[in-house]
Order: structure tokens, then sequence, then C-alpha cells
């Protein structure tokens, strides 16, 4: 097998995540590597955290990036809370409920599922049902917007919810922070994660985290030993301290590190409230677009979130025929379903960078071009002026 | 506070990783994020998958790099292996076998250690009468270079050992792949782990793992789930499997995996062999320069590693202001001691794209320098001359 160096095709990236990346920061990740322990490196930790806490909008000390994916962000907020036998509700409304259910379990927890149909927020009636059907339980776990669907639910009120009922909740924001509100202390999630992928358009492989002082305090009282050692808080703490004196505990992923930290740098020159209204504009020009060419959304108006569009795939349309064309003619990727909306519905971003007029163009022309020529019931020519006046 | 992108120093990277990262890896690593699921990017897998296995020596199928660093390629073999219960045999001689213990302990697993001195070799005659005084054992865990202490052990002799006792094994190789010989089907190896930024190269964040048969054996026969989801190999294989579907497991760090690919492709270029040799070589070198200096191994002669050389410091000599006088005036790092030998040892690194000429040169000339200057007893003059005559 004759192998050699890996060029990748330039492709639009249009789908759930990883989200076009910035020049910028594909450039910052090219930048010399550097030791992990050096002094310059710790300067550049803590400057991510202080980042990070904006981006978060917290002030909790412990707000880091954990090495690894979105989904190791997850289990890092799991193995660190849930103690064998400790009950948790999980809100469920897709995929990504379905598997924060799967953590609970293999941490030894008794889950609850409250299940919303997929494509709609989680109901907070349900929620409160369930916790008073649940007194002994300890956590509730929702997630803020869900990749799979498009949905965004109201984590606010859901966290005040919790509370009311004596519960930590875990959020997960992995779609969500940088492209809408995301509010850390004024909601007072006690702990969420998120990735690098999305609106923060950085490259895949970290996963931001917080926790704030009622998460801690739960995690330093367990009777048991956090079942993960890469993701041990306690360990992890000694690296990404506050402390001086920084311990190893494994060897971050540096250039990684430095494009996040480059995607935070950009996110802070345009404001979080520039970077939400951006994505909420484009949201609606790509809508007015989609809509107007006879396509309709997953979820009602109310529930979507901007950066991840579902909308409905077409009746006799074929959807891998669909995607694999404007991969192939327009090297524009865009995302298929996923779990129980699989084959019904695409899923179109909007995540940071590529959030932008041009590729909203590129999108409705390249969908309206290949459905027309494959002969689907859309409405030609209409499109872009909808879009262009939406964006006007 | 005003934060600005990162620019960081140009260093030389000879601690114990990460390594001096080749510029073409770089390179590599800031070309265009595509999709986890494109096409192009499932052919990337499919090459990177046949490159570990030449760099692993092996034709196990289940042969990928684990999305995180390599403590979580560690984790990753324990959590599969392991179950509740099982009695596991840990090699410690240095700081990850202790690391293994915790592994085991985690997944509720009994450990048994059997202890050599830091700095030296795992004993076969220790761990024979470990699997004989423990016949339940069922695995055996072992370090192939103690990154900790730059000794390395005869893993191939270990894990004839083990098999003799009906054990699995489960082989640490994080600092030597692609620097001495690691030969996973010729020695048997049921499990191994490695990291991107030792040998390899590449830049921190992945850690290659292999799998034989008799190891998915095991994993599939197992009573219970395995504990982490992220790691959890019945998961991970359906996306790094290979069928010709790819299911969605988590978002993979593209860019990364760009880089150890290049990392590969190089590794591949000069060969195995031929990097075996440079490594070795360049170590004859660089001892012959430090000994002329009069500083002296950790580590007998047999044992040493190459691509790791843990040195005694002086007598009276200030560990912590040598390595930060390196570091200022010449941008070059060494490692300190680790665990039992922290304050007590130097460890040069001469891994990978940081095993060359100019590197071992820039190494003893600073420290002939800065050593001297400081009032040590150290040989002055002799060092190049020496490093030159065993460079020849």
């Amino acid at each position: 097998m004759d192998i050699r160096s890996f060029n990748p095709p330039i492709r639009t990236l249009m789908g759930p995540g990883p989200s076009d990346v910035h020049p910028r920061i594909l450039e910052a990740l090219a930048r010399p590597t550097i030791g992990h322990l050096d002094p310059a490196f710790i300067e550049l930790m803590d400057e991510l955290k202080v980042l990070l806490q904006y981006a978060f909008q917290t002030e909790n000390a412990l707000t880091m990036p954990v090495s690894a994916p979105g989904s190791a962000g997850m289990e890092t907020c799991f193995v660190n809370l849930v103690e064998p036998g400790d009950k948790v509700i999980v809100c469920q409304n897709g995929v990504f409920g379905g598997r924060m259910k799967e953590n609970v379990e293999r941490c030894g927890g008794v889950p609850v599922l409250v299940e919303d149909p997929w494509g709609t927020a989680i109901d907070a009636g349900k929620l409160e049902e369930a916790l008073k059907a649940h007194t002994d339980a300890k956590i509730v776990a929702m997630v803020h917007a869900e990749t799979s669907t498009g949905a965004q639910s109201d984590v606010a009120a859901l966290v005040k919810l919790a509370h009311a009922h004596g519960c930590l909740t875990i959020v997960d924001t992995v779609t969500s922070l940088g492209g809408t509100p995301v509010k850390v202390d004024e909601w007072g999630i006690d702990a969420i994660y998120s990735g690098s992928q999305k609106c923060l358009s950085c490259t895949p492989g970290l996963s931001p985290v917080s926790f704030n002082e009622r998460a801690l305090e739960k995690i330093r009282n367990r009777r048991t030993k956090v079942q993960s050692w890469f993701m041990d808080l306690n360990l992890v703490m000694g690296y990404w301290g506050t402390g001086t004196k920084r311990a190893y505990h494994h060897t971050a992923p540096i250039n990684t590190l430095y494009a996040l930290h480059e995607a935070l740098v950009i996110l802070k020159e345009e404001g979080l409230e520039n970077a939400w209204a951006r994505h909420r504009k484009n949201h609606l020009a790509l809508r007015a677009g989609l809509e107007a060419m006879g396509l309709s959304f997953v979820v009602k108006e109310a529930d979507r979130l901007p950066q991840l569009n579902a909308v409905t795939i077409p009746a006799g349309v074929d959807d891998a025929a669909v995607r694999s064309r404007l991969l192939k003619e327009y090297n524009l990727e865009i995302g298929a379903g996923l779990g129980a909306l699989a084959g019904k519905v695409w899923r179109i971003g909007l995540m940071g960078h590529a959030s932008r007029a041009e590729n909203i163009l590129l999108c409705i022309g390249a969908l309206e071009s290949i459905l027309g020529d494959m002969g689907a019931e859309i409405k030609r020519g209409v499109a872009l002026p909808a879009m262009q006046k939406a964006l006007a």
C-alpha cells in the first residue's frame, strides 16, 4: 500500500460540526510545539481559563478544556458527579440525552428518563412531575441544544426547577456555546460541558467544561474514587489548578490548545452578543431561503436553534444521493439525520465561522440546483431573493 | 485582561515529550478541516490503520489512535480488559506502573504489584514468582520504556512468561514506539498503547492502540459493560471498524489525525529499522559527551533507553536553576525527575525528530556552559570532541 501525505479536499462545513475553521485558527494550530510544563504554556493555560470564563459567562475557578472531544467532556461531568446508587433525572429529547443515560448507568447511577418527542424542547412540566415523583433524585441532566434535532430548551427555567428540588444540574452545551446565549452563573448551572468544533469554530478534540462550588462540594465529598483516572477532576485540577505549581497529570494537546485560544480570542474580539446576533440573523436568512423553496423546519419556531437547522427531506427525495452530490459537485457538507430522524431530515449548520452570508448562498443555491435536477417538488428562483431580503 | 493571539517561544524539546515536531507535521496539522464522516476522511482513517500496523509491527485489525492523550490510551486498555474482581499483576519500576495500578483499582480489579527499583528493568524472576503465587491472575501489565526513569524492559520475555501462566498482557509503549523495537505480533502482546508526541514526533493528543484476537475475545465475553462510554471499544469499533458503514461515535480530532498520518508517513519513509538505528547512534553520541563531561547515567547500560536519558544531577547543583537557564538562555527544554527521582535526575529526550546531531550538540554545549558557569565540578572542553567522535 503506497501511502503518501494526505491532502484533504477543501470543503464548506455546514453539517452538525465540525464547522468551518477560521484560517487564523488553523494558523495558530501550526505554531511550534512547546512543553506542557513550559512557563509560556502555563501562561497560555491561564489565559484559556479567563477566555472560557467569558465564553461560559461564569466566574467558576474550575473552567478549562478537557483534553478530548465533547463525549469525554460529558463523561467528565458524569463520572465526577454521579456516585453508585445516585438517582439522576435525564431529560431526553434526542440522541445526546440517550448518551447521558448511558453515562449514568455506567457510573452505577440510577437514571430516570423524562422523554420528550425528538425535535421539541424539554417540557418543564414533565421534569417537575419527575422531580416530585423522585424526591431522592440528586442530579438533573439536560441538553441545551440538541445537535440531533436542532431544538433548544429553556435551561434557565429547568435549572431553577431542579434547584427547587435540591438537585444539581449537568448541562450539555456542545452546540450552543458561542452560538446562542449560555449564561452559567446567571442560570445557576452546576456542571457544564461543550465542544471546540461547533460555534467556536476550532478544530475538534477539546471539550470546555466548568463546575461551580456546589458541584465541587459534591466531588470533594465522594465516598468512592472517580472511576476514570484520566477524567478525575481531583487529579486534573493539579495541572489546570490555580496554584503556582502545576503537577504533571497527562500531556496536554498543546497545539489544539493554541487553536482553542485563538478561537476564543476571535470570539472575544467579536463579542458574545454580536456572535449570538450574527447566528440569529444568518439563521433567519437561511430559513427565508429554504422556506421560499418549499422546505420546512422540523422544530417549531420558538425552539429553533439558529446554528443548527433541521429540515424535513421532501417526500421521494433520496437523502444520501443529495448529500453525496452536494459534496461532489460543490464540496459542501450538510448533516444527515441521527437516530430517530435518520433518513428523514437534513441538519444544516451555521456555526461559528460557517455562519456567513456566502455559506448560506452556497447552500441554498446548491440545494435548489440539485433538488431541481432530481425532479423534487420545490419552487425555483425564489430562494435567493428571499434570503437576500432577510440579510438586508 | 487584554488577551491576544498566543505566539509560543521557539524551543528545542529534549525533555520526556512532547518532542520536536517535524515542520511537515505542523504543516499537515494546519490543512483544512473536513467532516469526520467525509469519504476522504474515511480513507485517511484506513491509511492510518495500515500505518499504525506498520509502526506496531502487527496485523491486528483493531489498530487505531484513541482520540485523547496516552493516559486515555492506557485507560482504554484497562477499562475494556479488566472486569470487577479480575486479578491483575502490575510490574512497577517507575511512575507509569503506579498509574496502571490506579487504573486496575478504578476498574474494580485486584492489583498485585511486582516492584523493582526505579531505574532498573522489570525482573522476570519476580514476575514468575508472582504468577506462581497468583494462579488466578488474568492479566499482566507492564511498561516497556519507563518515561520516568529511562529504563527498558524485556517485553518479549515477560509476555512469554505471562502467557505460560494463562495471562493476557497490557504493554505501555508510550516512549518506545518508533524509537526502539516494538514487535506486537512477534512478541505476542495482547493489548498495547502508545503516544503521538514521543518518538513519532507528532503533536500531543492521540494514543495509538492495538488489540489482538485474544484481547478482543475477552472484551466480547465481558459480563459487565465497559465503565467508560467514551473508551468502550465495542462502540469505538463502529466508527474505526472495518465495515464500509461507519457509525458516529464521537467527533474525531480531525487535524491532529492529519498530523499523525504525516508523522507515520515520515516514519515509513525512513524505515523503522533506520529510525531505531538513528536513535541508538544519537544516544551513544549524547552519552559520550555527557560522560566525558563527568555526568553519569541512572540506568545500567544494558537497560538504557536510547530516546530517554536519565542522568544524575551533580551534587550541589540546583536542578531547577539549571533547567530554567537552559530554557531562558538557549530555549532548550530538558525534563525534570518524576516521582521518586524528582530533584535527583534530569531526563534528556532524543525522540523522533529531536534525535539529531544538532540537538545533541546544543544540549551538551549548553549544559557544559551553564554547569561550568555555576561552578559545578565538570570537565570542560572534552564533551563536544567525545560526541563528535561517537557520531563519526
